[in-house]
């Protein structure tokens, strides 16, 4: 089996051991002669792996008791409306920041349920970037401030949380787990799950619980953070499948050691800035102070040689350096479990482009 | 590997051949050096699978251009909001069934967002059993009709739709591609995949077009059978592996038959009611008239009696045979993928049970 270097922004590339253990035990799990696909959800086998997933999250995020892990289907875009549902009152106002294509459409969901306040505006920026946390223009009082942890398409990253009075809300889809943080700077933070979690289907919530109570009665069962939290994520039948990978990853973080990942994360990044910091031929589109360390984008001279580079790089196992259909250009993503090597391959094959090209 | 009878209500038993095309392509799907898991929503390789699950379905229920097919996070629990949040007009009513634990639940999620005639209570019926068509009290002018085609906690299904002037909302979740149905009779269907379509973690949506342009302009983006209808099930990241394992129990169906597997169906359920009604130890819990084919609830006369039969059973790899929690008894689901061999399993575990304790 020949495995390729999965450069997409999400769905992305998994572990191989964990692809490798579900794949083993994909017909009979732990020997209960059935796949987990196919077991209940209010039976043994799957609840030790729904128990497993939130006792890893926890022990990842060192999270105190105050604070509650949940699984959530429709992915953070459900998650958009969701925290508005749930967290803002009527006649009460919520301040977003705008850093992006994310952002924007957090922004715009938002706006169906109460009033918004775009607290800085970065979405637009070429070089793009995050806002700086002195320019933020914090409204007193507000319900809560809503930010992009990693914009995937703009490929800015927010390196330094900003404090805030107000409960900080963070969509981390594309960098959760991928770094040290203080989980309790925040009042939630969601996550999409197929960046750096696992596979699609799930989003993550982890957040204070105290929060869960703001919400009005006349919301859906399914839309209500309560729900969730009163039945542990299992008021219906939860993606299994993709918790069940969810476990997975995360263990394979607990093993490999949070730290480990996270030097390596930069480690990984740091190797393309610099070679791109030492080409004029390729160009980085993210301000460096916000430049992330998971989605990196970068232009070549013209449109013509990126299609190529695009090109040349699949035929060498290199596959979807696409940027996104919006924006255009070069976009490697490297999460977590992108390995050290696909890196080096991809320098490697971008000094070989620029010496053949440039 | 020893694979056991799974009895259980869903997630449920997938087709073994499914399971196995899943695992051998697992690490690399397709020769492309990725996991299904691992390719982008927007790329070819799902593309093709995406395509396919929606083309398996539009076949199998033999669907007109005017009919659109959806795949939706959240199980059929969201769907309980969804379809008034979406043909719940303001100021409109709507008719429901209430048959039984679910219908209850569809019910009181739609009361959130307007006005609920419940036409027929069945719920607490005892025997268990739907209403007879010429005893629904459908009121002119209704925005629609929602019913539950197959309850899987009471044991009771549908045989003749009712024909109402209002569109038809049927909650198909335990017998949708069970048996062959007239689909224009409705305005729209939905189902969590757990049953008889796949594993869980998605929520086939089918349904008349134009109903789609009733939703008010403030419904979430998530939320509105629109955003689906025009961005064909990918505005976000779909739950791409269960729409992959849905696309292969699907073309599953297609080969074996589903009139083969109708029949199928019948036989597997009729073999147990005739054991049900051959004893007089065993006692069948919903009325004969509206048996399910897929669940079959019954007693014996003792729970002590009830707790033996499933253990022993279960010794003898006949698992998850035990009753909702709600109700008590045995439960044997026994949907498409359900093995013959494990009904004749059963029915003669039947047999020799009653021998030694009746």
């Amino acid at each position: 089996m020949a495995r390729v270097f999965n450069f997409g922004a999400g769905p992305a590339v998994l572990p191989v051991e964990v692809l490798q253990e579900a794949q083993a035990e994909l017909l009979d799990f732990k020997g209960s002669g059935m796949s987990i696909m196919e077991h209940s959800h209010r039976g043994k086998e799957y609840d030790a792996v729904h128990a497993e997933a939130i006792e890893n999250v926890r022990k990842l995020l060192k999270l105190t008791d105050d604070y509650t892990v949940l699984f959530v289907q429709g992915g953070a875009s459900l998650q958009f409306a969701m925290v508005p549902m749930n967290l803002l009152g009527a006649g009460q106002s919520a301040d977003y920041v705008n850093s992006g294509a994310w952002g924007d459409k957090a922004v715009k969901e938002a706006k169906l349920f109460g009033n918004v306040n775009v607290i800085a505006n970065t979405g637009k920026d070429i070089p793009t970037r995050m806002p700086k946390n002195e320019d933020l223009k914090l409204t007193p009082g507000a319900a809560y401030v809503h930010i992009t942890s990693n914009e995937t398409i703009a490929g800015s990253q927010w390196k330094v949380f900003p404090k805030t009075e107000a409960p900080l809300v963070a969509d981390m889809s594309s960098d959760i787990l991928s770094r040290p943080f203080d989980a309790s700077q925040f009042g939630l933070i969601y996550a999409g799950a197929q960046k750096n979690l696992g596979p699609s289907g799930v989003a993550l919530v982890v957040m204070r619980k105290e929060l869960a109570e703001r919400v009005g009665a006349k919301t859906p069962t399914m839309l209500k953070y309560k729900t969730y939290i009163e039945e542990n994520s299992l008021y219906n039948t939860p993606p299994t499948f993709s918790i069940y990978v969810l476990a997975l990853v995360t263990r394979w973080i607990l093993k490999l050691g949070p730290e480990t990942l996270y030097r390596q994360n930069v480690d990984k990044a740091g190797k393309i800035y610099q070679a791109l910091d030492s080409s004029s031929f390729y160009k980085g589109t993210a301000v460096k102070e916000f430049r992330s360390d998971m989605n990196i984008t970068f232009r070549l001279p013209t449109e013509e040689l990126e299609e190529l580079f695009i090109k040349e790089a699949s035929k060498q196992g290199m596959k979807a350096l696409k940027g996104h259909r919006s924006v255009g250009g070069i976009r490697a993503s490297i999460y977590n479990a992108f390995p050290v090597a696909g890196v080096d391959a991809l320098v490697a094959f971008m000094k070989d482009f620029e010496k053949k090209n440039g």
